[in-house]
């Protein structure tokens, strides 16, 4: 297969990647990597991914890492296939694209993280939950929230009437929260729930989520 | 003036437009924010970045923030002019510029921002230095920079040969970090720190500095 993803569809970052190649239908392999045993701290990885971090990329000889970089190049490579998600064929409409996915980087990806690390990891480590973290969390994150759901009641999707990469790039997180009782931040906001009901039934969404959760 | 940047030189955000701005050779304006009185919480500061935070921009009719966004919108329209700063002739080339872009906002920009804010922003508003925060993230940042010093061990920049947004993103809070006694975490790196004479001595870098630093 051309196009290699190292990690694991349980990994967030890996996720991200996943929903872009759904969006454009391609073909891809997930090349498991086993984090228990840090091979993600070794070579091989190590010269895929310097940080030592999922996901990897390959395209043939093309390698990156980061993953809203590789979605960003998908996007790009792969612009006529499946979903256009980055608007480049209008400056005004991919400079609003890139304005609503640096809003995802900066600032709904620092609290959700927070939520997701304490509620979903930690139990995983056997490290108990912080209350506070998580509640200063959700705090922050519903403020951001209260923007998208101005946003969105003039906007079907965030960065206009088209669903992009803006609105892909959050879901990775968002699946792991909807399955807490901190699910009530978005459902709690008529737009962002409608805005979420509408991004996670899509097709590619869906059978993403499955390779998250395995049922 | 066409350009418009609502903020002020001193602020790490505006300065990485300012950077951009100048790297093309436009002409702008910086139209000041009183953030003492709290003008970017307001109107008509919040139809501009909803957020609330500075820079918000505007050229002609189009109104944009979040400054990496500013900075992709720039070097889109304005191409042709001043430094190439997205290398977006090459598929490749412009892939490995988006992946040194999200290292600087994913891996680089946590770390950093925690000793800009204990060592800079505390004193501003009376508040103390909590040492534990600046030497924690202290040591983070000097892991980041351990990839980055073997990565320009074979790269003059760090999306290859040619100077662009991956470095430029980097320079505003690498300047006010560079006035503290952690400037040693770049130091005491010679690849990293002769990447950083370089990319802080470049005509556009010295003029931006001033506005950061007046006299
Ligand atoms: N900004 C990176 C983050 C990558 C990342 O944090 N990956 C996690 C899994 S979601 C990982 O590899 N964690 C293991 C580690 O950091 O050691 C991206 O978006 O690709
Ligand atoms: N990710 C945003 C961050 C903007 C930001 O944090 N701006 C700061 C100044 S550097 C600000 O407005 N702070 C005041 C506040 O957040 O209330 C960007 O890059 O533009």
């Amino acid at each position: 297969m051309e196009i290699k993803v190292h990690g694991m569809g349980m990994s967030t970052c890996c996720a991200r990647v996943l929903l872009c190649l759904e969006e454009k239908g391609l073909d891809y392999e997930v090349v498991p990597l086993d984090l228990t045993a840090g091979a993600h701290k070794q070579q091989p990885h190590l010269s895929l991914n310097p940080f030592g971090q999922i996901p990897a990329f390959e395209d043939g000889n093309v390698t990156l890492f980061e993953s809203r970089a590789i979605n960003r190049y998908l996007a790009r490579k792969y612009e006529a296939a499946g979903t256009d998600l980055l608007r480049s064929g209008s400056l005004v409409e991919s400079a609003v694209v890139d304005t609503w996915m640096e809003v995802e980087a900066h600032q709904f990806n620092g609290p959700i993280y927070k939520i997701i690390r304490q509620m979903i990891v930690n139990p995983i480590y056997g490290l108990p939950i912080v209350e506070e973290v998580v509640e200063a969390a959700a705090q922050n994150l519903g403020k951001v929230l209260d923007v998208y759901e101005e946003r969105l009641g003039t906007h079907k999707y965030l960065a206009g009437e088209n669903y992009t990469m803006a609105d892909l790039n959050h879901i990775p997180y968002l699946v792991y929260m909807m399955r807490t009782d901190r699910a009530i931040i978005v459902n709690s906001r008529p737009r962002v729930k409608a805005w979420w009901e509408d991004i996670s039934s899509r097709p590619a969404t869906l059978k993403v989520i499955e390779s998250m959760m395995p049922a």
